[in-house]
């Protein structure tokens, strides 16, 4: 990955985090399976403050670099080339894309309390979407945790899954379904919950295969949960839309971590595929190799490409960025996992233990293909609105194009 | 695809062309199998003049629209939306890149000779490269056409083949091998030969499936073929370079082309899947259509981001630019060609009859992931040249990770 | 292909069938794009008849060689090594499934006047189901052509199309929608209809892309068409059921015919392979040529070892048999396309041209993902018959493992 | 699995296997990512003896059901339902290779002393022949292990890694390089060592990712290992021979169980798509889901097909059956890890959770696709193969069909 043409500053954060990473924060990753740990994080992210590289999304105001959303890129998949990167440097999930919401929707005071110490890494935080069946998975409309008005606040009642990141959160964004009162409409609203809230507790743990997200998966269950009015992240009411507003970019972030671990996994197959030595044995099938090296080379580009034209897309058309984003996910979820999947073959026996890395990766990576919507159900929305949008061309005007000739073809 | 991002004028160029292949061109389209008549051509070419949309690439002086290479991409793609769109807007290979380099390259009396009328449409013209084995195929090195020196310019002597566009060219550009002569280094020199001259002779026509590139695809026996010193394209010995500028560009084209005629396919797929009636029967496997659907939308717009990121970096980094064209024409050959055979698929027995255009548009891009270099050409080379980067990387000082951790896994 | 593990007068017969096809056969093959001619094919029938490898499906009374249906593949599949081979050896759809189907429930009356010169060569045949949607697609039950009962026989009245084989056919089976009569049930019945009949009339041409089949694929326009009672084939009201018995093998031998020719494929790209060119150019891509290479291997092996146990389960499960025959049709209509595709990719710019014939195979292939059911169709009922046999299976006591265990991963 | 088409015993034992893992392996699972313990195991074989269903492949004479090799595949099939099962049944590897071959060369007396125990599941076994690199690999031509001679016996000089099962095993066959003696060829010979050798040391474990082989795959240091000529299995010098004896049927084997693990993840994923919640989230994504579940049954079933078609013709011809071993490694190794990763698919984020057991399954059929040869290794001598065949038809008469037809296309 060259910088040459980005902005000279961004070209130069690039370079600084890239060499932050590789000299600083992959001799301290963990082991194969195992979770960084708290006083590792700590130091890796003063150490990151100090390079002039932590935070790279955030405002400068809240102590980041400040880089706007087409930019973030580059920086994004420099960091993830270490699994542990993003956590060094405050930009993992899903503490990345509660910041970006934050600063869009928060007030002062909320940005205040939670914004600045998250944006310091000072605390985590965690986002209360996913319920059990029959509630709100990949169909957000489902929600079922409800929240109901009282005189100076509101009580939440529910139950979260898969709530990434939950265990030793300062605080959580929870959505629940809100009445239609004082003029807002019926819809989800957001809330500010503290993790300390008597409300609020973590469940049953969800053991998954991957690590890199500090705090795990758990279940959240919501029991009279009261918060105040000031709690209200937004305005009551819109909280699908602002689920749209984190999604998108959230979804997209993702792909440029993943990304950068793509790299990473190439990287290691390169200079495996360097030696005299291939697929654990002799050199005879180089070609075989070369086939699988330039497979991933072309899954690499294509993936930051797209993601290149969606972040322009965020930025410049946010309803069109957010449906590329999906297609954008759908892409680099399978690309990132093939390229980490061949980098495994081409190692060899090494390549699925854990004398290598690659068979960790490839647990870090595969749940991506699942998580923020199963790739099958962003899928079957780009099948719909490919559809949806040929029709509207066709009933605005558009040619209709599926009638075979008839005495040329097949027509009836 | 929306022209939203664009500079006005060019989003403008965009709109122009896309009403004049929808409205004019399209209802010239010959029946699969035929090719584009002369009369229709001249007529068309008339037309696109008169609309303001004829040679986009080309700089207005020569009559063109002058638009700059990083924005060809959406016009190009609007042009390819009818397989004789690039021929009616005389932006169709092998003249396109004649032209490009024309202007790059040629004196200002081989310009005003060759590409005034050559942009002008009042011509065409061919590149003879390729040769039979073991002469220059995919490997232009293997050249064994032959120019010698006599007093006052070369006589040429070679067998070219897969000429596209000789039958009925005005003039071709030959590539010969040539000696080291007056300061000029030895190596390949390009010579600007009209088709009248009595040493050029087009030969066996080779009849392959595509019909979109007027004058196929013969072979061309040079013999005792004398050209002056003023046909001498660039400088001697300089062919080789030469044919570098011509080529990243060219293959970038094409990319272009044929994604329009992508889309053409989906929207005909896309019409068809709005019926009742899927596969040539009922719609209970509507989901199975979403699933290729999807496929082909992913890799459209995977192949757009592409050819943008390519365009930008020829622009910016002509080496780099030409390294990520072959990337380009790999990914973007091979997904045209699946989402042209998932239309079919769609339309069931009339996808394969001549009732609709697809099984011909198959024909027309199949063989796009040979010409120009087949795609396991391209990708040797580009695992060659990922692994050759990353041990020049490692040589530099980055880290060697091809290693096991002893003691943890597998290493010896 | 060796034949060591049949039985030695099968494997005689494929020695001898190889025999025939490689040494008389392939010097008779048309142009690419050309179709055999009727005298060429009475010639090659009755040297194959000399040769003693004449129908080789066809029971030894009709003049066949009476191989069982469980050895049938090997045999096609040398017939299919070249793509008129079957018509060579009468054993082509659509008139191989018609004999197989007279064979089984015609009258001896209907042998003597269908199936003997059927069986001969002497006529060919047609098979009049599918129709213009919304009738008989790749769904059968939506049939709308009828027949009403008259005193002494039927009148038919319907339409149909890509009715393979019909033009110069001297009967057709039609299938028609037929009403509860003399303790028949309602349903469809099959009627033999000679060519000749005022009633049946060849319609338009559907051009399709495939040669091989004599006869193409018209409409066919049935209006006010008598035949007498001795014209119903098997039972009134039957007919959906007697489809079935021809589909499954029909399916399986078209399997059998377009392995052959996909060894055929793999063969030419062997052989340029073997020379110092590849891809149209250096050799130095090989080990991307090899991939090629075993990847067809792997997709001519598959095929082949699902079409000998569908064969097998035809003769000792028919239901069983019917159902292995829509999984074989998917695989090996893929797979043979993927083995043409990448021998043309083996061959380069030779590939597409018609210089060598494997653009023309595809052409060839590229139907048989859509014809006899499209592929997605298929794919569809492969679903559900599975679904329902393990929803089956669970009620019928197995243990349901749909279930997260709590405590340890993600269930609710 | 239907059995119908078996000879009635070996239905029986099938039907038997079946019920047996079923009704009492599945409730011993260790949860995903533990291994079975040495109690449980016992217990299971006890049981399995009882239930008559121990030692499938195993002669009765040693205490097995005495299957030929042409049915084990439906048995082992059952077997592998569960990860557990094979060692259940002690049928898993590399136990179940090392008695196929003692049972082929072994003296009685080693039968005595290392089959008989091994038969009844007292003892586990390992195979002593991969070597850290440049040793044997996948080219076992390479090894470097020694033996050399001594008045009474040999000593073994040498590294193993690899070394499959090697923790807890009661004897390891050990490959070695050994001089031309006593009119003994140069060449390899297998040694029976018991793991008690003071020559003999378990080295460094290699922690791989998949957990169902008992005994890991450590290193193995062999140094001064003496043992008397009686620890020769077979003849001096013909090592390799034996290690392609062995290796046919044990790649087959692997085939087989994993094949059975794939039909569990199809029926949990089954399961999971019976609900009306799909992907973790609504059923409208069905299709989708059908379009998995449809390809995965076609995985399955023609695997099926080709492990049938490689064990009856190991059965007929071990050298035909031994080439088409490759070819069933490679497609059956790749079709179960698809069958697998779109299971998980299926079931959403349960899917990457310790809730199902399919993560794990990913872990115990990834490594597959590199043991006992990476597959691109395998593709390589694949395509040898067929390159080599062809050419060797050609020179014997096949007509030589690589040429383009001059004329008619491109040929020169």
């Amino acid at each position: 990955m060259t910088f040459t043409h980005l902005p000279p500053d961004v070209a130069e954060l690039c370079e600084r985090t890239r060499r932050f990473i590789r000299e600083v924060v992959i001799d301290a990753e963990p082991a194969p399976g195992e979770r960084l740990d708290q006083v590792t994080r700590d130091r890796l992210q003063a150490a990151a403050k100090e390079a002039g590289v932590f935070a790279p999304h955030v405002p400068k105001e809240y102590g980041g670099q400040g880089v706007p959303i087409e930019h973030w890129s580059p920086i994004l998949q420099e960091a993830g080339y270490s699994p542990i990167g993003p956590s060094a440097l405050n930009c993992m999930a899903p503490d990345e894309g509660n910041m970006h919401m934050l600063n869009l929707i928060a007030t002062e005071e909320q940005k205040h309390r939670y914004l600045v110490p998250l944006a310091a890494g000072d605390i985590r935080s965690c986002f209360g979407m996913t319920e059990p069946h029959p509630g709100a998975g990949s169909d957000p409309a489902a929600l079922r945790t409800k929240a109901v008005r009282t005189s100076d606040g509101w009580i939440i009642d529910g139950h979260k899954r898969f709530t990434s990141g939950a265990v030793g959160a300062g605080f959580c964004i929870v959505m629940a379904r809100t009445p239609a009162v004082d003029g807002s409409p019926e819809g989800a609203t957001m809330f500010l919950v503290d993790m300390t809230n008597p409300g609020l507790k973590v469940g049953e743990a969800i053991h998954t295969i991957d690590r890199s997200i500090d705090g795990g998966h758990p279940h959240l269950s919501i029991k009279d949960c009261f918060v105040p009015d000031a709690a209200v992240l937004g305005e009551v009411g819109l909280g699908f839309r602002y689920a749209q507003v984190r999604l998108g970019p959230a979804r997209l972030t993702h792909c440029m971590r993943w990304l950068g671990l793509a790299r990473r996994a190439l990287d290691i197959a390169l200079d495996r595929a360097g030696r005299r030595e291939l697929f654990g044995g002799p050199i005879d099938s180089l070609g075989l190799a070369q086939n699988l090296i330039s497979d991933s080379v072309i899954d690499i580009e294509t993936s930051d490409a797209l993601i290149s034209k969606t972040a322009t897309l965020l930025h410049t058309d946010p309803k069109a960025g957010s449906a590329m984003s999906s297609i954008a996910k759908v892409h680099c979820s399978e690309a990132v996992f093939r390229v980490v999947d061949r980098a495994i073959q081409i190692c060899g026996g090494d390549g699925v233990s854990d004398g290598l890395p690659l068979a960790q990766y490839l647990n870090e990576v595969r749940p991506f293909r699942i998580y923020d919507g199963p790739n099958e159900t962003h899928k079957w929305a780009i099948a719909r609105r490919a559809s949806a949008g040929r029709s509207a061309a066709v009933r605005a005007g558009e040619r209709y194009q599926g009638d075979a000739v008839v005495g040329r073809g097949g027509g009836a």
